[in-house]
């Protein structure tokens, strides 16, 4: 290995790119941006009412090249030279619509702001009804059900439900898309110039997760399910793929056309993409009996096995379990939670509500003064909450459902909506706060209990992602609840970690992302221990979580 | 009559004492002053975390003497000359412990600060148990049920089980204890000087609809009752009352010395008292087949019907049936709920929360600017919530329980609790706020209906209290979900107006309260009519309210 070897992790999220520089030795840390996306700040192409939320693949090109950019810019000149590989991830499931070519839609003149040709965001749920039928199908055609390995409920958030939506709403959409591709593998195929879909390499994560790709059935599901499931999709498994890759191999090399732009060498190694939750899964650490928590606006649980434990095992109600979708060699397992800060976010923005008029409406300070006031006010909304909630008593009569946006796992459903139970005249917002706080931990231990009924025993949760050092108090309360440690991980940039982790295995400096992941992991700062006490208190409330989710599904499905 | 022939109503609501001066002969009100408890004001004798509220009598009669004074004091003098009769209500269940001479412990030197010493405020719920305890012996006793001319379900709010709690927690207050009267009877007996408990007037009202007093069992329950619900009850019975009065009917007179302390005449005439809502429901010119709503934090329910429609049916889960406890010779209908303003002003404060710590914490402008401003923008919160709210469409997903302060009626329930289902992302402050309107307007149709579905029907609503007029959107929602036309009271005083017909009744101005009515009635303001397409949204929201009520009723419970 070079003496100074680098990699870049380059890391899509929901609203943003980061992009870090890592040292291939030790995996530390030499320099970091974060790019906004342009048009998605903007609020461009969505319609949160409707649960539409699309990105257009410039933010996605922009933003790369000037976080890349920006990041090589604050190392010693010549830096970019040192750089071997480069590793990508996304958020999932992301497809786009794309051309012969590989071209995605939205980059042709005649489909430049039309919503349908552009990347369907994980959390867009405009396709509700599309899951349905795929469910409906799956479980009523007789033969396998392809979602099985899917945890036996396909999402709104996926692939198919999402391709299908766009074909039967946007003909024109429909006519001209000759394929589709995930953010995760369109990413790599633009720096290696293999945008052909039919060549270019489709990462087995978000295929094993989210297309209902598997070896027993031979790659995607057959023909005729498709059909059966909408004549619309007769024809694109044909020019979709076959064949999928971990994301410890080589998509290929840069080109020259990318080497420029970044600032780096011609031919470096860029690795397979996947989806960010699962490169943060190996960024912190991931291992056997370990429940990694990437805790953002939603929450993205992992976790992976040895294939004697799974063996024929079928989890039942997760997001998947793929070969290799994780770590290499091992069964991936992927669940999730479609809302965790953005409960809580949710909250802070109902408490916001009289402040948005100070502004324009106050008589007593000018609009400068009210608008300083108003962010200041609502900037501490949220750890003022966190104080006053961890200074109360567990209410036991005040119970929350966590489904403010659905549900994902356990068993998705994405009608699902919250619901607050036990409010009376002295609820404040301090105890509604805690009680969102705790549906989050219960909507946790919902997917654990999952895991471990299956026999997939879990130990303890690694804790990642915006939340955890934000929040002890969210911390503190995800381990009563779960009664088990919670360990925070250092990095706080975990998925681009991961993606470089990958980026040095493709480009040969590790045999295995194993060793990667021993000599490149950045460890854990606090680890939070569960209260006996407590978590016996929550024992009882857990059941009656469960209780009144089960007693009022059916109603929060209207 | 004398040509300037006056009546003074005495109204004592939660926080305040509202006298008004009202000419006999038209019903003009001509002078009015509301004075606040101060004891209350600084919060004494409360705790809500224990939901226990109680009220010392020297704020009862330091604000009655007040209050009257002032409102004289802005008539032109020698208009307490005129004064021919006072009438007076107050809220109810509201009893006190009084000494074999009738004054109320608290106003003995060694219980002045004892709370349990003084009177307990209707919506004290600390006798949750004892009504629970008082429920089962009656339904299990085998003989009759007392609590059947109450709806069948004794409430922690009333008499008996306040009385009970009291005796079991402070022994020293219950041996001091000779017998117990309730505020509306305790103001004209100090008024006329006749405080001696086993002498002084009963008011029809309090007794039949919160104490079991019944013809049928010769008045109060029967001693053996009362002792298998609790010995500590032994003899009290005999201590209390047989026989009760109707409120047209004189208490006594005006004794020289509160002759004196009110600038009136001596001897002038002071009728039997009542529950605020049953006297409100007088003042706005109740009659058959209408529904009076008084709407202030807690909504009060009235409805007269005849003999003959009544019958020998029991109208179970309301708070009683009464001869005569609002118009002689009709039977009084009461229910309620328990919470209707208090469940705005509850999300009010929700709101509120961000505001609290603006002038200890903020860092731009100075304390005092902070506390106007918070004031501002708290004074407008329930007003920009309306606005915003009746712009929006009816969300079917979003359904509220209105049970925050436990549940009144139908089926009087004071261990429940609120609830909000349907919860998403995308609900915002408004549409919550909507939800909770819509509840209580839901609550309001299940008393309704409860009197619809024994025969006694309800055409209309007629409207009083601080609410209607303030919010035109609750009342537009509430006649939406009620579907019948809801007439707004013109009179916004009409406890004390009501209060007020009876004292010119009793003082002989004129035969029965039904002439009184006519020509003392002050009419209406708006009428709101239902939108036929919202009222058929509607129909189908109540049902799912009842639906999740049904399935909560457990969980809320606990």
């Amino acid at each position: 290995m070079a003496n100074h070897a680098y990699v870049i992790g380059i890391d899509f999220g929901t609203d943003s790119v980061r992009s870090i520089v890592v040292d291939v030795k030790d995996g530390k840390d030499l320099a970091s941006k974060v790019v906004n996306f342009r048009r998605w700040k903007e609020g461009k192409y969505c319609d949160p009412s409707k649960n539409q939320f699309r990105q257009h693949p410039l933010d996605y090109i922009e933003a790369l090249e000037q976080s890349v950019n920006a990041t090589l810019a604050s190392l010693p000149e010549g830096s970019g030279e040192h750089v071997i590989g480069i590793g990508v991830d996304t958020t999932g499931s992301t497809p786009a619509p794309v051309d012969r070519e590989g071209t995605v839609l939205a980059l042709r003149d005649e489909f430049k702001d039309n919503p349908n040709a552009m990347f369907i965001l994980w959390k867009d749920h405009t396709a509700v009804n599309e899951a349905e039928e795929i469910n409906e199908v799956a479980r009523s055609c007789g033969g396998t059900d392809f979602t099985k390995y899917e945890g036996g409920v396909y999402s709104s958030e996926w692939f198919w439900a999402k391709i299908l939506h766009v074909l039967r709403t946007d003909r024109e959409v429909g006519k001209a898309a000759y394929s589709w591709v995930e953010h995760a593998d369109w990413v790599p195929a633009i720096l290696t110039g293999n945008t052909d879909p039919l060549l270019l390499q489709r990462n087995r994560c978000a295929a094993g997760h989210k297309a209902m790709w598997h070896r027993e059935w031979g790659g995607l599901p057959p023909e005729e399910f498709l059909v059966k499931v909408d004549p619309l999709l007769k024809g694109l498994r044909a020019q979709l793929y076959t064949d999928t890759v971990t994301s410890d191999k080589k998509a290929g090399v840069l080109t020259s056309e990318w080497a420029e732009r970044l600032g780096l060498k011609e031919g470096t190694a860029v690795s397979v993409g996947a989806f960010d939750a699962h490169m943060g899964a190996v960024g912190t650490e991931v291992k056997e009996k370990s429940f990694v928590m990437i805790l953002g606006t939603s929450a993205c649980d992992m976790a992976v096995a040895p294939y004697e434990i799974v063996a024929d095992k079928l989890v039942g109600g997760i997001c998947g379990q793929v070969d290799g979708s994780i770590i290499p060699g091992m069964i991936g397992l992927e669940a999730g939670q479609s809302g965790f800060g953005d409960v809580y976010a949710w909250f802070k923005n109902i408490l916001s509500w009289p402040l948005e008029s100070l502004p324009a409406e106050n008589t007593l300070i000018d609009s400068e003064q009210a608008d300083a006031l108003r962010a200041e006010i609502e900037g501490r909304i949220i750890d003022r909450l966190s104080e006053e909630a961890s200074k109360l008593d567990i209410d036991k009569s005040l119970i929350a459902l966590d489904w403010l946006n659905g549900r994902r796992t356990p068993y998705a459903d994405q009608k699902l909506k919250g619901a607050v139970a036990g409010i009376t005249l002295g609820t404040t917002a301090a105890k509604l706060f805690r009680a969102l706080v705790e549906s989050t931990a219960y909507g946790a231990r919902a997917i654990v209990e999952r895991f471990t009924e299956e026999g997939i025993d879990i130990e303890e949760v690694v804790a990642s992602g915006g939340i955890p050092k934000k929040s002890p108090f969210v911390m503190q309360v995800l381990s009563d609840v779960l009664n088990m440690p919670v360990k925070v991980a250092e990095s706080e940039q975990a998925p681009s970690l991961g993606a470089a982790m990958f980026a040095a295995v493709a480009a040969g400096a590790y045999d295995s992302v194993y060793e990667a992941q021993k000599r490149m992991g950045s460890g854990f700062t606090t680890t939070f221990t569960p209260d006996p006490l407590k978590a016996k208190k929550y024992d009882e409330l857990y059941r009656r979580y469960k209780e009144i989710g089960k007693l009022l599904e059916e109603q929060l499905r209207q």
